[in-house]
């Protein structure tokens, strides 16, 4: 069938022009840019722009807690056509069958979802994940068509270490030419030379326009990232000129769903546009040159031959997305999604992912210790992912250590994936909690159960109200669930959509602050980043209390009794 | 074994900045571009520039006349360290076991030889070339590590109408993600669009800048040609500007042995720099842009990881090579070639190509037929391909038709490949002979002995010797040769080095020029193209004369006699 989109405005990326003209469809294929009369259905575009669907070059679809079908429900209609997805959190709970329920759970959807292979699972030695993953294991996935690559190679340590296991991962991804996604944060020079020359092809970590240029002049492709945590589009506006702007593309990383219900890449492009660049220059980024990248042939541009994903925009400047076709076929239409039916998905997949969270029950969060002791307690740090190791002593005779007046409340990580029972339990200061206690199924990258509380029987109750969930958020205070976030699905995603989770995350927000959080701390932010062994400087794990620096785990006490 | 590369200019494409720096190579490899001091050898750049080695994108080998290893020892000092060959000669004369030679007679060189695989042989169905090769003889050549595509598609009517044999073709290369090289001078608008959408990724035939736009425009890749018969970098200097620069590679496609030792690439970019072009864009075109094209990953830019192809030059503008590298090795010295060992190839592969010229020997040229008769004549246009059909009244009972004093000579297209005897007979007008004959078994695209004379007996001599020899060209007076090229090689190629080529085409030359043909033809030009079924208007075949524009065979003789 021929459609012909008339009288348009249409963006050429191979050349930055942007030209009135009329563009004809056959079938999921553009046939030509020119000047049509006739076709099976004529739309007329007068007034509006015509461009690419959009690429996101890298997103992690569970940070947006949403099942695919779901996740293109809220971003298609902010002009997404396609994303390349890294299913490292799910792998870190179900491994390969976390990858493979994905995989179908993005099938024939209006968006094509690509995945590159998580590279780190576990993230290191210290991380009790639902996995591990071995070269061995990505294997068989490389023969999927939408399996474009190697993901983020965050243990950049072992790639200048030429370690076997990562370097298997990267030559496998290598032999078959496909691509490998850095994620490098601040290396520079002979170390970033030594990671780059192992094939490295892109990093979607820099923080400043220094380290961007250093990366793009060593060869690699920069993803300008815009997501919820990470906001670097703004310091990396000066990218959005050349000789840069060619070899950079527009990433969201981790997303929230309230936030992407605001804005996907269209935001990035829009944010850009006002600070006064080219918003073409922006849509070439999220478009071919992420195509070209990725080596996504015939796509991201509107051409002969080329995939007919294509956005219809009120305004340039504004990114005021009006239609959205995909293969041909419009998906969006003034701005709302048409309905469509959601993939099937094995039920042995199915069962997998749903039944990933096991924790063997919870007793209590006690510490066996009397009178007052010297303790290493984890201080967040205001705005920060970063935490410090702060050594005060606490009474353990009054409340069992906890100290709400000087801002100390407990914190424990009870392994979740296996039923161990191991756990890690200790301090954290920072939080400001008052009341109760908060706890969630999400926390990097072994997403084991975390949980941090003023009140240890709020905290044994909030933990086994995650579990009753099968995995989620809650906020809990005086034996009552206060408010709860569902995440059944590896207890990583909802199987709600996105306007439902934002709804139920405000709530959540709410109670927290109700609790003694104040307001400038996302509440489950911390929490969802306070296990994470590869971020400086103390954490916790199921393990223990653990000493990023010096890669080891170190006791509670430091008195010695 | 390290090698730092100290204290010269380093050209980086991926921003077009040139700075000072060193380079230090890890075997094969790029290990990184800063400041170094230590090496297992060091070499001091001071003054020059250093540049990634160049990558012609279309040429046929066979036109040099080389065999790869010589194409190597003249192409690789002027700073060719890759090349992507369509080997459409030798596959027309020797079907898949051409390409095979091909294959095996460019391993291992000092220079990396790519093949696309020649799409249209024979070039249409009045062609009686020694092979004919399907999609399915294609198809073994794609398990090949040095094989990229499929290449020029020049039966672009075969593949606007679908046709089935153009389309199985295209679409093994597609599947494959591979790039398919257009060939489409002068099509354009929806013809074009139509060409393009089957999939055909770029074109080396523009002859005007808006040709070149329109392709730009719609996706394809621009290769700018500047060859030996054609030369367009002139006409299209204008898009060594951006929006267009980027989308452009610098090919030669046709190249005679003569001017090989003048120049390659090199040539291109100090010819665009000459009119004011920047260098550094010429360089960008004939490094990354190509290796971009065709999927080649870490190749075509100095940086980490990417493979050592280094040219060091004593001035940018000039492009005056001095030292080149290949794969970390220094190949060429001083602008001097360092001595390597020419490839083995297989002895049934050998004995295929130097036993490929078959031809029933030739008893006499003449033409059964008295008084003067009304005939179509082939006269050549100064300068151009093209020919016209001129119908003129011969004398056959004088010199049997042949008149120098109108400048009519005899011509003849003899079928070589398997010793049918067909023969095409008939008049040349416009090539300035006065006596004697030349003959050449170079003649496009089934290359068939073709053989120009005023005298029948010198004909049958010029035949004859060229069918001893196994191939070449000749020029002959009176019974005696004059001048000789052999080309033993599947009767296109020589074995012998591009200087000892040269030297012999001059003296070819001259003694043609001898025999009366004016100073501003290259004698042996007209002659290979006399018989190309595909360029207007009329040409002679081993079936006879054809009209190119109607596609049919026409008689001699237009009086109905």
């Amino acid at each position: 069938m021929k459609t012909l989109l008339k009288n348009g405005s249409v963006v050429n990326v191979f050349t930055g022009e942007v030209t009135r003209a009329d563009v004809l469809l056959d079938g999921e294929r553009i046939l030509g840019v020119g000047e049509y009369e006739r076709a099976d259905l004529v739309r007329d575009l007068t007034g509006c722009y015509l461009c690419p669907g959009l690429i996101d070059g890298h997103i992690h679809i569970e940070s947006t807690m949403l099942l695919p079908d779901e996740f293109a429900r809220a971003a298609v209609p902010h002009g997404t056509t396609a994303v390349v997805a890294d299913p490292h959190e799910i792998a870190n709970v179900c491994g390969a069958s976390g990858i493979s329920f994905l995989l179908e759970a993005s099938e024939s959807l209006p968006l094509t979802v690509y995945f590159t292979l998580p590279s780190c699972v576990p993230s290191t030695e210290f991380d009790e994940a639902g996995a591990r993953l071995t070269a061995a294991d990505l294997e068989p996935f490389y023969s999927h068509p939408r399996v474009l690559g190697l993901a983020e190679v965050m243990d950049y340590p072992a790639v200048i270490a030429r370690e076997a296991d990562a370097m298997e991962k990267i030559e496998a991804a290598l032999a078959r030419g496909l691509v490998i996604n850095g994620h490098a944060p601040l290396l520079t020079g002979r170390a970033l030379d030594r990671y780059i020359a192992a094939g490295i092809g892109d990093d979607h970590e820099c923080s400043s326009v220094e380290e961007a240029e250093e990366r793009i002049r060593k060869g690699q492709r920069v993803m300008i990232r815009q997501g919820t945590a990470a906001k670097n589009l703004e310091t990396l506006l000066p990218l959005f000129e050349e000789p840069w702007a060619h070899r950079c593309m527009l990433v969201t990383d981790d997303k929230h769903p309230a936030d992407l219900l605001r804005g996907h890449l269209d935001e990035s492009i829009r944010l850009a546009a006002r600070a006064g660049k080219n918003p073409v220059t922006g849509i070439r980024m999220a478009t071919l040159w992420a195509a070209e990248h990725f080596g996504l042939k015939r796509m991201g541009a509107i051409a002969p031959g080329y995939w007919a994903d294509l956005v219809v925009l009120g305004d340039l400047a504004d990114m005021s997305v009006r239609d959205v076709y995909c293969a041909g076929v419009r998906v969006v239409k003034d701005g709302r999604m048409e309905d469509f039916k959601p993939p099937q998905v094995a039920a042995a997949l199915r069962n997998a992912v749903y039944s990933a969270f096991q924790m063997r029950p919870v007793e209590h969060f006690h510490i066996e210790a009397q009178g007052r002791r010297r303790c290493r307690v984890i201080k967040l740090l205001k705005g920060e992912l970063l935490t410090e190791e702060w050594i005060t002593e606490l009474d353990f005779d009054r409340e069992n250590g906890v100290d709400v007046e000087r801002d100390i409340v407990k914190l424990a990580v009870v392994e979740r994936h296996r039923g161990t029972g191991h756990r890690g339990l200790g301090f954290l200061s920072g939080l400001g909690l008052k009341y109760g206690a908060i706890a969630s199924s999400v926390s990097h990258d072994s997403h084991n159960l975390i949980v941090a509380g003023a009140d240890e029987r709020d905290m044994v109750y909030a933990a086994e109200r995650v579990s009753a969930l099968g995995g989620g958020c809650v906020v809990v205070r005086d034996g009552k669930t206060l408010a709860e976030l569902p995440l059944p699905v590896a207890g990583l995603m909802s199987d709600r959509p996105a306007d439902e989770l934002a709804r139920r995350n405000e709530q959540l927000r709410k109670r927290a602050y109700a609790l003694g959080i104040p307001e400038e701390i996302e509440p489950f932010m911390p929490l969802a980043f306070l296990s994470l062994p590869v971020i400086p400087h103390l954490k916790m794990t199921t393990l223990g209390l653990l000493n990023v620096d010096e890669r080891r785990l170190v006791p509670l006490f430091v008195d010695g009794m």
